[in-house]
């Protein structure tokens, strides 16, 4: 029964007690959810019944904020899902991981490893971090500047992807008798010499089970769409509108065309945070219980941060200041902060409104409504070429994602969008994405003029 | 039934096949044990059945050797004892992980992340990472020097215990009613400003289960010995003669007191390979298997490794030559290349002997005996001032693990000498040793002046 209709990808994008900001203060939330293992083990699973395409974990390298008001830290979170795959057979898991401040060499290494204990489940959001507490931790007194640390990241996807390759399939002989393990002419060194990294190679550990982990990238700036079109093979985005969702859609498969890669090889997937009743004034209320427990000076410290100022350049039934509204140049996260201007020039917003608008997903697209009415915006988003799946930000977890999952995913099945069950074993199989040709092996480099 | 009687304390020291350099050419053994997780498992839970305190993961960022007679890599040991983690309850986890190719921030995090997945069982075995081939991995012409490194390592460990303890215990408050997650306060930026790193801090985890995960050392050296006085709570050691670990014993423990250390807070694990057999005939002919599996080739080239010179220097049936003999000044494994120059010298070794009583552990202690042989050795180094417990490095996994859980154990055993079950749920109560005090928290820094 192979599925002869295009298919949505669904990600569950997992976040402590949800993603909105004050889902930890709900009644029935884990406050201590970010350090539980049981909370993590219990969403995995419930995702992995739902058949999700894959999991997925934001990160930085820092402290988030100062905790006054939200949980600020998390597990590693490589260390996280590793633990998650031996709860799991079949979910592909997506982690956040800095190119910025890591080695390719060791994280190369931790991905292959990962992509191995899971059976080739390992997916690799990439950033760059933005953040100049995050520089603060690894001896810089300044962050990187933005265009250095894609540059940066472009070099480190070249060399992780040379030390994937660097073992052969047919490296191991085990021969026993002869006692010879391996042919050292088919573990490469790859002997790299560029601006930031010098590597010798060949990695110590065997080409991971998909090749190369998935490839997944979600910085959304001019830098960040380049990236994406050489290297990611999964993005995740945040869009308020089906337009601006559409346009980043045309921008991105063209580029990827441009720079020599099939489109349908480069999968699109929004964020969206469903708040769902089973009336739209339902859905309306719950929405407005989460809105009553966020503490404003949370978001201002957010939105701050956002724009590289202080808190109290804002007040909150003024519009956004002239000078943030003039777009400055900024060093961090320069898509989510044009968001937020566009957000708040088209629908005349003050901060107060501001901050309740991105309360549930930090600007991701929050849609409150009736199980078919999230059905009728995904399928539309899908259909009218802004969207390849979803990225699916429960406001709260697990009850969000379970609510997801009982009312919107049948919806989905019935028109046929969305596997009933797993038809591959690893995330690339789930993603319908195929392997990477290994670059040291003839007959896969010819494979690889093949396809493309 | 609390143990009355100073108690062994009993680390499995798992390496692929098995710690003989040959032992994946054995009938029995799976040469591909290296990348295959159920290997893995099945030697975790063995070790774990017998309760043993823990088991250990040696390490480096580079291939080792050529690969062409014996496997090259493996998956990365942090990796794999989170997998581990959830595949036992009880038994400690101990990673080797270099000081010298990773940034404190990450390491530290990282580190926390296992403790709290495995409930309170991580342990990293601090390497300062001796390999040219390992710097040619991260960006280096040479290796940093031997003295450099050690002061990087020493450096890395005050970054790391200040970030593990940058969460005090109280600071998550988790107040739903208030809004107030964290206390601010409670959370302390480390603002770390050295010769070696710049950390600003806090880390973004909260405190490890164990306060810190137990820190172990390996290297004899000088520098290593130094090193170990001030941080290591286990010490891995190799000594071929019970004169030379006890020794090393009075040294390192006298020199923990030097350093304000309860020197019973110090435990020394020397390493055994053990060669089991029902008579001593059948040990004899149990490592002759082993030997005659050997290929000199790889033998003289990890020699040459040891001795930072090429494998043409040595000629199978001669002494070792005059200039290794006149122990030059490395930049690699300085204890062990002494350890090895005093072997030939004491035993009047050729280099073809010196091959063959390397091969089962690399120069760690070999014994080949009875189960009563074997026990009476371990209790002799033991009672007689030369170990706190022992390194079981099996020369075949999982079968010479299995041979020492299910002939010596039971000998030790009926001596009051090894637990029937654990007493405790961390890796630090199955060694006797406290959480350490948070440096952050006046109640614990109050309490680390009484018990030191």
């Amino acid at each position: 029964m192979a599925a002869t209709q295009r298919q949505l990808h669904l990600n569950a994008f997992l976040m402590e007690a949800g993603h909105h900001e004050a889902a930890w203060r709900l009644p029935e939330s884990n406050p201590r959810a970010d350090f539980d293992l049981q909370h993590w083990i219990e969403l995995a699973q419930l995702a992995e019944d739902a058949k999700f395409d894959s999991l997925f974990l934001a990160d930085g390298p820092a402290l988030t904020g100062s905790g006054e008001y939200r949980p600020p830290g998390q597990l590693e979170p490589l260390t996280l899902l590793t633990a998650l795959s031996q709860h799991t057979s079949r979910i592909g898991l997506i982690a956040t991981v800095s190119s910025t401040y890591n080695d390719p060499y060791n994280l190369a290494r931790r991905l292959a490893s990962v992509d191995h204990v899971s059976g080739g489940r390992a997916g690799w959001n990439i950033v760059t971090s933005a953040g100049a507490d995050e520089a603060a931790n690894f001896g810089l007194l300044e962050r990187p500047d933005h265009a250095l640390r894609y540059e940066r990241a472009d070099e480190f996807l070249t060399v992780a992807k040379a030390l994937w390759d660097s073992w052969e399939t047919e490296a191991v002989l085990g021969d026993k008798d002869s006692g010879r393990y391996a042919d050292p002419m088919r573990l490469h060194p790859i002997d790299h010499d560029g601006g930031h990294f010098r590597v010798a190679g060949p990695l110590n550990v065997e080409r991971p089970p998909q090749g190369h982990p998935l490839l997944v990238q979600a910085g959304s700036s001019e830098d960040g769409k380049k990236f994406a079109a050489r290297h990611a093979e999964a993005i995740f985005t945040a869009h308020q509108t089906y337009e601006r969702a559409a346009d980043f859609y045309r921008d991105v498969k063209s580029r990827a065309l441009a720079a020599g890669r099939d489109p349908d090889s480069v999968l699109i997937l929004p964020g969206i945070v469903p708040f769902i009743g089973s009336t739209q004034r339902e859905a309306i209320e719950l929405a407005q219980r989460f809105d009553d427990l966020r503490i404003p000076e949370f978001g201002l410290a957010q939105l701050a941060w956002n724009f590289e100022t202080d808190p109290s350049v804002f007040e909150l039934d003024s519009p956004l200041p002239d000078f943030i509204l003039a777009r400055p140049r900024l060093q961090g996260s320069q898509s989510r902060s044009d968001l937020i201007i566009e957000l708040a020039v088209r629908e005349q917003l003050t901060v107060r409104e501001i901050l309740s608008r991105l309360g549930g997903g930090r600007g991701h697209f929050t849609f409150v409504g009736t199980p078919d009415q999230v059905a009728d915006t995904i399928v539309s988003w899908f259909e009218g070429g802004a969207a390849d799946g979803f990225n699916i930000m429960a406001p709260a977890l697990p009850s969000g994602l379970a609510a997801f999952i009982e009312h919107v995913l049948p919806i989905l099945r019935s028109k046929g969008l969305f596997r009933d069950e797993y038809q591959g074993k690893t995330l690339r199989e789930h993603y319908g994405l195929a392997a990477p040709p290994n670059q040291f092996h003839e007959s896969d480099a010819h494979f690889a003029s093949d396809i493309s």
